[in-house]
């Protein structure tokens, strides 16, 4: 299945947006130049009810036993790259975080620190791509905010959304129910955004243009909870890539995770890349990518499901869940080892070349301004 | 009744927290330094069970029928003001919004864009500020966000608030529930925080220290709607002061406002300071300062209830509503004028000197960066 947008937003800017080819100080002072922005880019791309009542706050009705809630902010530099810009990124990002907790998105809020000097049409672009992105996810944006910052404080434009979503399993979906025994599905391929996103900051030119994984992932998440898969945990991998999702997981969980350097799908280019740069692809960020850890019997019934859905038609079992020891010195089947030799789960990757080695938090900044 | 926090955050900073006297940019990439940002200032500050599940979002049991959902970015330059920061501001800005939807605020998510080189203590005073300001007012930090931006691409620390709040009423609190007839009550003086930040930024001195009115005023929006005192429109005085606030109301409701320049309490040296920098304080931010829209005869029990609050204790009707005629051509009683002589609904302002003076939204900006 791939995705197909209901809507497209083309339509080109309405130059000069309130009267002004640059957005200044006074568009974010809340009075006329505010009215007027959200008036001629906001209000007519993001039209809803609770838009439209002009109040302090969204009043929802939300009906689910269990609500997920996220935040994330999005400093991407530069605000457009292959494959993706700012905008869809601040729903996506949304949108996935939320489809982690196993929840269907349902209402966004925006909040744009605007830098004084960017362009109108850069602005317009941007929320046009908010607007295509939230019929994409089906969501809204029914509250939102705008500030503008002097020129020099800030960096075009720094976006938050937040978001609300209807859980759609009984399940806890968390690191602490990872298990040993359980394995570790990838949902495609691995480095593309990060690469992406650094090729358009530094003008770099590679033989094949590499496109962001920027998308999102809901509808696969939420077939795989309607399918009634056992799920023990999902996680995104963005900022710091597959390793440090993993790492975070075994960490969190107490237990030892094993994967498979062979077994992790690397696009050619961004493979070509990376080598290129002296990086590693397992800790470059991904925007549309995510892994699912269930039990091993379960996996089969996942990658069926997964493989349905064109952002995760590539999904592989790239790796395996062992007993660890939490940092806190409680084993996951509740042996308690504290004041014992205790150490946090792990994650060890098998080399191509038949070693293993320890993936470990990186101290220092990869990439930085990546998401 | 006056605030009476139940815990308070003194203590110092860990020094160096993450080994480092400063934000570096691996604080915000994702590895081994923003686990260590987390684990040492955020963890123990906010903890709460959502937090330490550590996933990549909360998931809560809303019981509410309605549940309010609000956002709002915090750029106030300085971080540091009399009488509040951007920490606590930013707790209490969205606790009100929350309030100004009937709503008493629960679960708020936390966005900070860091610049590189803010100093640890600063953050940590800071994170302090925002912990305080959550038991204040009884909320909890489920989600959060930590990004850091290269140095001169942002300015200290912005943050961003989002919150859910369960509605504590089944009237509909919004602009187009205002009538004619209406009464207009302001919840104490106004323009103390743009003067208290303008002073600190531009190293102002006044006679006395004018300190912001920065503060929660959900206690007596939630006792006023406990009484169940009807009322048609909340709205707090943020940017663009009490006379924006009163616009954006008329223009929506499509009702006239008129309000009275001697009833409106402002500080002695406020006055003194908005005369001398040529500043009306009928435009100048406000923190901790509302307006409530209620039918005339109500307007008496809402009065004695907002007048045992600390926060509200100098409580006092206005002004009043009109007939007027929407920007849309429908005037409030549902008379279609559309076609004929139409107009949004205006404000007045009754003067010292028994003029009238129509309020417009200011087309330029007053005072940057205030909140």
């Amino acid at each position: 299945m791939s995705r197909t947008p209901k809507t497209t937003f083309t339509a080109a800017c309405p130059l000069p947006i309130s009267d002004y080819p640059e957005v200044t100080m006074a568009h974010g002072a809340g009075g006329a130049l505010t009215k007027r922005l959200i008036d001629e880019i906001f209000a007519p791309l993001f039209r809803n009810d609770q838009l439209d009542r002009m109040h302090d706050g969204a009043v929802l009705h939300l009906t689910a036993r269990r609500t997920a809630f996220t935040t994330d902010s999005y400093v991407v530099n530069p605000l457009f790259f292959p494959g993706g810009d700012i905008g869809s990124m601040a729903v996506y990002g949304t949108v996935n975080d939320l489809a982690m907790c196993g929840a269907r998105a349902q209402h966004l809020s925006l909040g744009l620190i605007i830098e004084e000097g960017l362009a109108m049409e850069t602005l317009w672009s941007i929320a046009q791509s908010i607007a295509q992105a939230c019929v994409e996810t089906n969501t809204t944006i029914v509250t939102g905010d705008t500030k503008v910052v002097d020129r020099g404080k800030g960096d075009g434009v720094f976006i938050n959304t937040a978001g609300v979503g209807a859980v759609q399993t009984d399940l806890d979906i968390s690191p602490a129910a990872i298990r040993p025994g359980d394995g570790i599905i990838l949902s495609g391929d691995i480095g593309r955004h990060g690469i992406a996103v650094l090729s358009a900051r530094e003008h770099l030119d590679f033989e094949t243009e590499i496109k962001s994984d920027c998308a999102p992932v809901h509808e696969p998440v939420l077939a795989l909870l309607g399918a009634g898969a056992e799920i023990h945990c999902l996680r995104d991998l963005t900022r710091g890539g597959g390793a440090t999702a993993l790492i975070e997981l075994a960490d969190k969980s107490g237990c030892d995770i094993t994967i498979e350097e062979t077994k992790i799908p690397v696009d050619n280019t961004v493979r070509g890349a990376t080598e290129l740069l002296g990086l590693d692809p397992l800790y470059i960020a991904n925007e549309g990518r995510f892994v699912v850890v269930a039990p091993a019997r379960e996996t089969d019934r996942i990658l069926s499901v997964l493989r349905k859905f064109d952002v995760s038609k590539n999904s592989k079992v790239i790796g395996s869940v062992a007993m660890g020891t939490r940092s806190d010195g409680i084993r996951p089947d509740g042996t308690d080892t504290r004041g014992t030799d205790t150490r946090p789960g792990v994650v060890s990757c098998q080399t191509a070349l038949g070693g293993q080695r320890p993936l470990d938090l990186l101290t220092g900044d990869q990439m930085p301004r990546i998401c």
